[in-house]
C-alpha cells in the first residue's frame, strides 16, 4: 500500500471528528496529501443513503440496515479511499468496519463475524492500518451529547443500554486486534489524546 | 411454510408481469389471498433504494449496487414477504435472488456465488417454492422494449452482450436447481405460458 488508512471509532460524543481533524492538521503541515472521509456519507451516493439510515422515519429491518451501511462502505473504499491510497495519500475516516460490527452486531442482535463478512466483501477486504478508539463510559458520551444540544439522530436515540453494549463489542475488537488498534480513554484531555495518536502515527510513517 | 411464495424471473421484456397478474388473478378467483410485491421497491424504503440504483445519474460501484439490492430484499422479505407467508398467503413476485445472481453476478462479472450467500444472508434463507423463468432470446426482449418507447432504466441501457449474459445465468440457474425452477418459452402465446403456469401452482396448492 502506497499511502496509509486511518479510521477513529468510538461511541457519539467521544471525540472522533475533533481528533481526526487536528492529525489531519498536523498531517498536512508535516507536507503529506490527507484526505477526510467519514461512513455513512463520503460520497454522494453515500449522503443520500445517510439521510436513509440516520433520519428515516418509517422502520428499517436489521438486516437491510446493515447492508445499506455495507453498499455506503462499498461506494466509498471503491471510489475514495482507495484511489486516494495508492496515490501515497494519507485517508483519515470517521468510522468504518469496526463500527458496523459494533453497532449493527452487537446492538442490533446480529452475528458480529456475519457483519464483518459482509463488510470486507463490500471494501474487497480493506482494511486501515491504524484505528483509533476514542473509548467513553457512554453516559458522559450522552452527557456530552445532551449539552451540545443537537437534534438527536436515530442512533444517538437509541436506549443506553444499546449504547453499552456497542461500547463493549468495541473492546473485544479491539482487544482481538492489537495490533491494529489504538485505545485511548476519551476523557483525557484533547491535547493528550492528540499527542497519543500523532505519536502512533508518526510510527507508520 | 403456512402459504407459497412464487417468484417470476427473466429479462427485460419477457412478460413477467403480465403472467404474474395472470396468475394472481386466477388464484384470486379461486379464493386465495395473493399478496403481488416486486424488486426492487416493494416497500417504501424499497422505492427509495428502486429509485437510486435504476435512476441514479452518478456512478455506483458494482459491490455498492449489489448490497443496495440486497438492502431492499431484507426489507422487503422481512416486513412483507415473510409475514404473507406465514399467514397463509400467496406472494407473488416479480424477481428475486435469481435475478441478483444473473444481473449483479454475470452481468456485473462479481462472484455469484458471493452474490447468493449475501442475498440469502439478507433474507435468512428465504427461497421460493416455485421460480417461474420466462426465457427469452434477449433480442426478442430487446424489441419489445424498443416498440414500448418508454425511457429505458440504467438497467435496460446496458449492451445486448450484457443481457446475453445475463440469460445464460439464468438458465444454469434454472439447471442447477430443477425442482424450484419452471422454464418456460416466453415467445409462446399468453395464454399458453399462462395455463402451463397454472398448472405448476396446482400441484403446490
Amino acid at each position: 500500500m502506497a499511502g496509509l488508512f486511518i479510521t477513529f471509532e468510538g461511541g457519539d460524543g467521544s471525540g472522533k471528528t475533533t481528533q481526526a481533524q487536528l492529525l489531519s492538521d498536523w498531517l498536512a503541515g508535516e507536507g503529506r496529501t490527507v484526505v477526510r472521509t467519514r461512513e455513512p456519507g463520503g460520497t454522494e451516493l453515500g449522503l443520500e443513503l445517510r439521510e436513509i439510515v440516520l433520519h428515516s422515519r418509517g422502520h428499517i429491518s436489521p438486516r437491510a440496515e446493515a447492508l445499506l451501511y455495507a453498499a455506503d462502505r462499498a461506494h466509498n473504499i471503491a471510489t475514495v479511499v482507495r484511489p486516494a491510497v495508492d496515490r501515497g495519500d494519507i485517508v483519515i475516516q470517521d468510522r468504518y468496519i469496526d463500527s458496523s460490527v459494533a453497532y449493527q452486531g452487537a446492538g442490533r442482535v446480529l452475528d458480529g463475524d456475519e457483519i464483518r463478512g459482509i463488510s470486507l466483501w463490500a471494501s474487497e477486504g480493506m482494511l486501515p492500518q491504524l484505528t483509533v478508539l476514542l473509548d467513553l463510559d457512554e453516559t458522559v458520551g450522552r452527557a456530552r451529547l445532551d449539552s451540545a444540544r443537537t437534534r438527536f439522530d436515530r442512533l444517538e436515540a437509541e436506549k443506553q443500554e444499546f449504547h453499552a453494549r456497542v461500547r463493549a463489542a468495541y473492546l473485544a475488537l479491539a482487544e482481538a486486534e492489537p495490533g491494529r488498534f489504538l485505545v485511548l480513554d476519551a476523557a483525557e484531555p484533547v491535547d493528550a489524546l492528540a499527542e497519543s495518536i500523532r505519536e502512533r502515527v508518526s510510527a507508520l510513517l
